[in-house]
């Protein structure tokens, strides 16, 4: 007892520890020691005690050299954890070492839901190999994940699932959980289902607890559940687990039959991967960009500078149609970053609202009116500010009063024109079933540019000439 | 057994509903309609039948007048759990259709993590009002949960927790659950302590049924545990969540001794606040922008278009520097959108990716000088693909080839400035303890609009008059 506590005092996950999780600085040092002192067995007691998150994030710090020995030595011993566990951007060179057979091993060891994110991603070939050297029964579970669409619950979810029947008793179903044998430590709740399967309650682990072990399920069960089916979209069983505090839920098919169920632990990941999504979407970086190689990279992002490239430069037809006006008057020129910049930013404030609250649902379609009307109100108020504001600070600066009033009605109607564009451009995007976060934000910049150039050149050459 | 299963295939939660989850159309129609005939009964028993969640969501969407009919109706049978669900749009309104003493049952009947959501934004005065109301010892637990600081671990904590000393057997640990009485559904792991109360254990309830009931605990716990700080910052406990994948942990005090436990839904929102934060934050908008009333919006985002006016301002005596070069040429004037653009845009793409990998942890400061060194090299593909392309369209474009040459070098420079900067700075102002999703994103944008502008001008002015 004693023993056990002043154990935890020295625990370097405990309180005083810098790093809540990850790799720690000291695993680090320890598995390079080993590394170049070549003792294997003291990686092999490491790969044991250690969290196989931070064996697989430890994987992802080394050096490609460090890493490639590492891998090397303990090909063998790597638990199938910290191969499901391992990041993206070294997925493919684990992969290479480990084999085709190593692979295999790993996807046995995994509940179905990890061992299909393992393959997902490799080529068909690959794929086929890694099944033929599965077990039958486990190959055509498999089988039936991949042949769901990527995205989908089918993907997500696991195909271990606890179901009993409604007549059985607290004690035939913990007798029937113990049985079971190999369960998982993310069973947190059974199924009760009908004889064809269908899903009719849920009892938590702590219910069962609770009561009599001569309890009939029937009488304690939840009916009050939420099924999945298996093709919904994984964005959109991210909002159903985040709205109902769910720990699980059952998946079922298109005849209702319970296929699998789905667990917090793999809704965590979407939930922060579609709130990111629409971050790096808005700024036309890939998600993963990170991690990706120089040319990759170089490829994605241009694509997207190139059509603000062409927007750009239609904005610069726009400013030399007002060739003679600038040729008369320099400091219409000077004054271009304003008569843009403004209506754009305020435009773009409008856009990532729109987009997130329709992402969040918090935007439906008859609130479309409602939310036009805030936002074009909230434009008036801002308008009249800059105007004035804006249009005083550049009469002072250029000793010009009429050019200062042309630059404030200009951005007045600019940022007028961007709360309601910026409303209505994702809102019919998203009606469009596309994703808004994507394009929203360059077609309101465009609108913004050529309308805030076009209106204060405009509005100088009739009334300054 | 057979009703049950046909009654779900009527059932509207199931396959066959278009929304997964929130205020279904029907709903709403059930109560509007129950409130005009003042059906008083409909409307409680729908409160009965329906999640707290669902309930929460009606009384967000509902219109102003209806949502006060309806409050009315209801507020004394409103469940706790509905008004801890409430969206921040609606709280403040139902708060005071409820008063002190309503809110005082609602405290009473919450865990304590979600009593302290409630009262904590609260002015000072209606918290007083509120303990005063609740009974002594949940108001020293609630006086203890509002001294934590905001968005701690201690403020995300439950305390109520099943701790149990490691030489009890697993049927002793089975009776004190059952005991306890009032067990909530979020009980997924007992807390195995040592006398000291110190955490030195964890048992999952899975765990627990598959041991026979005279196991000692000692021999079946997991010591890999986790513990948290209490003072320890929510964004980190999400980080250690998702790493882990844990459904709870413990919390403990600077002398170690467990204090409380979080939960997995407490994390998922947390998760998704912080990656909606920084997309919030990038674009300027508050994260509940969307259900602020006009005012209070237009007053938070022209704060930060004052900073893009200012410096926007700075950009324009850059160019009016030039004034003279611009009289000769007026083509310059045409071009300075695409001068600054393409710097800015690109500048953008590495801020997002670099403040999202520095919030994720996943850029440590010794990565530093290996990301600006794969942000250079994509700047150089880029930079030198850009200006060719754009150097040669307006050369066509203007029949002028020192004009499209200058452009070239100009967009070169400004697009590597772009990446170099735009991994410095976020990196810096992150080593300052400030948030780089805040700042960066101006600031890079001031410095590539003003070395845009600058260097182009510059150049034309020094190799084509």
């Amino acid at each position: 007892m004693h023993d056990e506590s002043s154990l935890l005092e020295n625990d370097p996950k405990g309180a005083e520890s810098q790093e809540l999780y990850g790799a720690s600085a000291d695993l680090q040092e320890k598995v390079l020691k080993a590394l170049s002192e070549n003792q294997t067995n003291v990686l092999f007691t490491l790969l044991e005690e250690e969290h196989a998150a931070d064996i697989a994030d430890l994987i992802r710090v080394l050096k490609s050299e460090d890493r490639h020995l590492f891998l090397e030595t303990v090909r063998h011993q790597l638990p199938a954890e910290v191969i499901s566990e391992l990041d993206e951007s070294v997925r493919d060179e684990v992969f290479e070492i480990l084999g085709t057979s190593g692979l295999a091993v790993a996807v046995k060891d995994l509940n179905t839901d990890d061992a299909l994110d393992l393959i997902e991603d490799l080529d068909s070939e690959q794929q086929k190999e890694i099944l033929r050297a599965v077990p039958a029964g486990e190959r055509a579970i498999l089988e039936e994940g991949l042949g769901y669409p990527e995205d989908s619950a089918g993907r997500l979810m696991q195909q271990e699932v606890v179901c009993v029947p409604p007549f059985w008793t607290v004690g035939e179903a913990i007798s029937f959980i113990r049985d079971t044998g190999d369960v998982s430590d993310s069973l947190y709740t059974i199924y009760v289902v009908d004889p064809r399967h269908h899903p009719v309650g849920e009892i938590s682990l702590s219910t069962l607890f609770k009561h009599p072990l001569d309890t009939q399920l029937s009488d304690i069960m939840s009916t009050d559940i939420r099924l999945i089916p298996v093709m919904e979209d994984q964005e959109k069983v991210g909002h159903l687990f985040r709205h109902y505090a769910l720990v699980s839920a059952p998946v079922i098919d298109a005849s209702g039959r319970i296929v699998g169920m789905i667990t917090f632990d793999d809704v965590m990941s979407v939930i922060e991967e579609e709130a990111e999504e629409d971050l790096m979407l808005m700024a036309k970086v890939s998600e993963s960009d990170f991690y990706e190689p120089v040319l990759t990279t170089a490829h994605w992002r241009a694509r997207w500078l190139i059509v603000i490239l062409m927007t750009t430069l239609l904005a610069s037809l726009v400013i030399s149609y007002f060739e003679a006006s600038i040729q008369q008057i320099t400091a219409l020129a000077f004054l271009l970053p304003v008569a843009s910049a403004i209506g754009g930013s305020s435009g773009m404030q409008v856009v990532t609202v729109v987009v997130r609250a329709l992402a969040t649902n918090s935007l439906r379609e008859k609130d479309t009116w409602r939310a036009v009307g805030k936002e074009v109100l909230v434009s008036l108020i801002i308008g009249s500010f800059f105007a004035l504001f804006a249009g005083s600070l550049v009469s002072w600066w250029l000793h010009d009063t009429g050019l200062g009033l042309i630059l404030a009605l200009g951005l007045f109607f600019n940022i007028i024109w961007a709360a309601f564009a910026g409303t209505l451009i994702p809102i019919l995007i998203h009606r469009l079933n596309l994703d808004p976060a994507i394009s929203a934000g360059p077609i309101l910049a465009t609108t913004t540019d050529i309308f805030g150039f076009a209106i204060f050149l405009g509005l100088a050459t009739l009334f300054l000439l």
